[in-house]
Formats: structure tokens, C-alpha cells, sequence
């Protein structure tokens, strides 16, 4: 179950054309205040305005064409269910989404918006994987989960294929870590690439079940972090993206939801670039010396952008300009 | 006096390696919110922020050697003060920049952070032309001007030219119209590259002097406009420009602070872009119907994104999502 580089080649192959190309962003001002040589890959300019499509389009289109055409379900109140929704609808399948009943309505609207049913349940009483796997079960859909599936990480994966492929050289990658998916992706591809390569995941500091869990040698649970980090909100790694990254980490370091605020604050103002929370926490450990590289190239993932202009003012309200 | 397209073309090729060549952004969301085909020239990616750096590079790079020896001089308390400031530097030369003594102090520190020597004046008693021009006497530099010169429209028709060179077949170009340098450069390249485009400025509806200017034939001059449009506050069309721009521009049209706040929110939100005020006139005309072309295709430029996060939550705060 282990996926391989050419596993994210293949998942490239089959989003040319289709996902878009991310730019790389460069920035002075982020090299001097980080000490390093940085390389932006800014995924808030993906479709569905984050990483998560790669995953979902190379999952989807990977379906035997009967399978695919029966639909397929996903439980998320995020980024996973906007890209399901729009990588299904590209591929001309059905998507149901398993949604809280207390989502974003703006959320709920998007994902709508790309021609999914939304079923909702209650967060508090009920187990989203039980009525999701139940949900599929009876509908003969297929579940597309937001981490733990091969072809989910190989296709996060061609992140850091495209990135290593605009700037080769590299010394250090730096990414956000929820599920574990992307940086499993990443990981697989940059070390095949380039062995030398340190890859170091970002968690919120509350949200730290990644770090424990490659400290610990085995998967630890933990309760659902309070952070603002919305889409880090995980409580375990996954159990395939936990065996790839337990091989190819070289750390995950932790930032607060201080740092992520005064990161999101230093994209706008400075690079003129949009991070949610959980977007900008790459960016926020290396603003904060939590990955430190001097005079190092490092790349670094901003994994989406879709963080509303209410939201962003509110969590920006008070920070120094 | 009037520029032609050999002079953009000179222009870009002193740009060329120095300048950043910006993104041309689409999107489907803002297709089907104008009933156009939208392709949007982000040149709050230019370095400094704004379009300007486009024409004062273009204008010092220009200057024989021994008078750029001496050293510029600017006025203004934004774009075009980062810009010649940035531009002197590259260009081994020392820059002077008379500010109001109340200008925002994040501008004045991002400008002397470019190493220019900051004057300040008082903007309700003195009056900032007299005074820069008798400083630029006094010390033997070289004024800058921000848009009354054929350097400096020429640089600034650079963004239409690379526009143009991204996305040959354009109907309509639309663009902001402060001093009327930015759009006076774009049409000179814009309409001599396709004779049938159709180039049209957009105004603050409080500073609305050139629409006025070319309603009456000559130009007319304004109190100072009271708008958060603070890039496009100008009294009266230069001289320069308008000969440009009554004998080029199909229509000037104009939006309110509303629409321009909408804009600014609707570009955040949906195509992850930082536009400050000035820099969304021209998408906020999009998107009202001030400009109206169905099924064209629309080349829009957003101008420029130095809008800090602090000033854009004071903006978009309230305004629905």
C-alpha cells in the first residue's frame, strides 16, 4: 500500500491539463525575514481553491468506469468536500457529501454549487465515518476519504512534483500536516527526487497528533484541537499516511494559532497572497524560526486559500499591520 | 509628445529580467458573474506591489548616465514613491521623495526601507509640486513625475503589452484611470496591437475628472475627490494623458466605494487576490454592469495590492460574505 514516485507521476499524468499549475512565488522580504531562499507553492490558485483537489481528481478518475459512474461520497465540511464535489462533477459522476448541520453556510453553498448533495448530521451525537461508510454501503458509492487512500496521497503528491520540477535544487520542504496525506504525497515524491531533501511537517500546536505519534513510534489519538487551523483539526494520523511519513519526515514542528494569524497577516501585506489558517502554517514556522534553515532553499506549501473576507478580518482584527 | 508602440516596446525591453512579468488570472466564477470572458493582469504582483515600478524604472533607466548620477526626486505618498524608490535603487542611483507629513507610516517606512531619503511637507498648507520642483532645481536631480511623462506612460502600457501578448484576441480592455498614465500607455499599446479593441477607463465616482474632461473636451479640474480609491484622487487629467486618452479611450465609466469594497471582497474570496482599492476599480465596473460586455473577452488590470490587512478588515468589515 506504500505509494511510489511513479505512483505520483501518475497522478500527474492524469491532472495535466486539468488541475492547474500553482505558481511558484518568490519574495525578498520573505527571504530576509526567514533567512533562507524560499519557494512558494501557492495552492490557494488551485481549483477549488486548495491541494485537495489533486487527491480527490486522481481517486475519482481512477475508478473502474462502472464504479465511478454508481457516484461516490466523502464526509467533510471543507476543502475534501469542495474538491470531491468539483473533481465528480468534472468526471461526470454524482457526489454526495456528508456535511455537520452546523457548516459554514458559505461552505455549504460552494460545494452545493458544484452540483453535490449535502446530507447533513449531527457532529455531536453522531460518528460521521459510521453514517458515511453506512451511506455508502447502501448507496453502492464510493467513499473517496480525505487522506488515507493511496491514490488520495499520490495525488497530493504532484504538489511537490511540480515544485521540485521549477525549482530542482532544493535543500528543505516544508508543509502543513492534518491527515497526513499531502506531506506523505510530498514526501514520497522529493525524497525519490532528491534524497538529500529534508521534508518537515507543520502542525498547530494544539493539534500535534502527527508530532506525538512519530515520537511515540505509533499512532496516538488525541481530543479534536481547538485552533483556528480548521483543516488540521485531525485526531490521529492516518494509518497509510503514518507509515510513509514515519519514513520520510525529517520533523514536524508545531506553531500557535498566534503565529498563524501574524503569517496569514504577512502573505497578504507582503507577498499579496490569500492563506486560510491552515494554509499558512508552513509558512508561519518558518516566519517563526520553528524550521530554521539559513541560507538554505526551501520550498514551502501553501495548501489553500479559502478563508472568507469576513473570517480573515476577524482573525487579523488587532494584529500590528 | 504622444507615445507609440515602438515606445512600449522599448519600454519592455529595459523592463525585461527586472520587471516581473505578472500572472494573467481567470476564473469561472468571474466569467459567470459578468457574462464575459475574463482575463485579469494582476500587477499587484509587480514588484513594489503596483503597476508603477513599470514606468519609473522605465523613466530612471532612461535618464542619461551622468543625470541619473545625481539622483530623483518623486512626489507622492504611495505607489509611485515605492516605485521610483525601488527603481533608483536597482538603478545604483539615490532617490528623494517628498511625502505629506501625515502619510501613513507603513508607506513611509516601505519606502525609506528602499533606501530613498524621505522629505515630508504639509499637505494643507503647502503645495507639494512648487515645492518638488524647486527642491529638484536646488539639489540638480531629476523629477519623476507619476504620470505626465512619456517615459512613464510608456512603462505603465507595458502591463497591456504583455496583456496582449498572453491573450492576443481581446474586445475590451478595461483599466483604472488616476493621472491617466496606466491607461494612456495601455491604449497607445492596446489599440495600435488591435485597432478594434475597445479601451475603457474606470473612475471613482467621486474623482470622476477625466470622464468630465472628456465630456467637455478639455480638462477639467476637481476638488480633491473624497473616496478610498486613494491611488486614483487626482483633481484633473495631465496634459500628457489626456491627448492620449480623449483621442484613444471608447468610454470612462465610474463605481462607488461600495462597489469598489465588493470588488476587493469578491476578488479575495473567489480568486484568492489582494487588490487595494485603486488596484479593483476596474473589476468593480465588471461586476456592477458599469461595464457590460456580454460574451466578449475582457482584459481587466487589477493595478495594484497594497492594501495592508489592517485597512482591508477596516474596509470589508460587515459587508456580507
Amino acid at each position: 500500500m506504500r505509494i511510489t514516485l511513479d505512483d505520483v507521476r501518475s497522478a500527474a499524468a492524469r491532472l495535466d491539463g486539468v488541475a492547474n499549475r500553482t505558481p511558484v512565488v518568490t519574495s525578498r522580504t520573505l527571504d530576509e525575514s526567514t533567512g533562507a531562499t524560499v519557494f512558494v507553492k501557492a495552492e490557494c490558485f488551485q481549483r477549488g481553491g486548495a491541494f485537495k483537489f489533486r487527491g480527490a481528481y486522481n481517486k475519482i478518475a481512477s475508478l473502474p468506469d462502472d464504479v465511478r459512474a454508481r457516484g461516490v461520497l466523502a464526509y467533510s465540511s471543507g476543502n475534501h468536500a469542495q474538491a470531491v464535489a468539483l473533481a465528480a462533477r468534472l468526471l461526470g459522476t454524482s457526489a454526495t457529501i456528508l456535511m455537520p448541520e452546523d457548516a459554514p453556510a458559505a461552505k455549504v453553498d460552494a460545494t452545493r454549487g458544484y452540483g453535490a448533495e449535502i446530507i447533513t448530521y449531527d457532529r455531536w451525537t453522531e460518528n460521521r465515518e459510521e453514517i458515511g461508510s453506512g451511506l455508502a454501503g447502501e448507496r453502492g458509492v464510493e467513499l473517496v476519504r480525505p487522506y488515507d487512500d493511496p491514490l488520495v496521497m499520490a495525488g497530493q503528491g504532484t504538489t511537490a512534483l511540480e515544485l521540485l520540477d521549477d525549482v530542482p535544487d532544493l535543500d528543505v520542504l516544508v508543509a502543513p500536516v492534518g491527515g497526513g496525506g499531502l506531506i506523505a504525497g510530498c514526501a514520497t515524491a522529493a525524497t525519490a527526487l532528491r534524497p538529500a531533501i529534508r521534508v518537515v511537517g507543520v502542525e498547530p500546536a494544539a493539534g500535534d497528533d502527527t508530532r506525538r505519534s512519530l515520537a511515540a513510534g505509533e499512532r496516538i489519538h488525541i481530543d479534536v484541537p481547538q485552533t483556528i487551523a480548521d483543516g488540521l483539526q485531525t485526531t490521529a494520523p492516518g494509518e497509510l499516511t503514518f507509515d510513509v511519513n514515519r519514513r520520510l519526515l525529517a520533523d514536524v514542528v508545531t506553531v500557535t494559532d498566534e503565529e498563524i494569524v501574524d503569517a496569514m497577516t504577512f502573505l497578504f501585506d507582503r507577498l499579496k497572497l490569500v492563506a486560510e489558517p491552515s494554509g499558512a502554517v508552513a509558512v508561519a514556522a518558518l516566519l517563526t524560526g520553528a524550521v530554521s534553515a539559513p541560507c538554505a532553499r526551501v520550498g514551502v506549501v501553501i495548501s489553500g486559500g479559502n478563508v472568507g473576507a469576513q473570517r480573515f478580518a476577524a482573525l487579523t482584527a488587532g494584529r500590528e499591520p
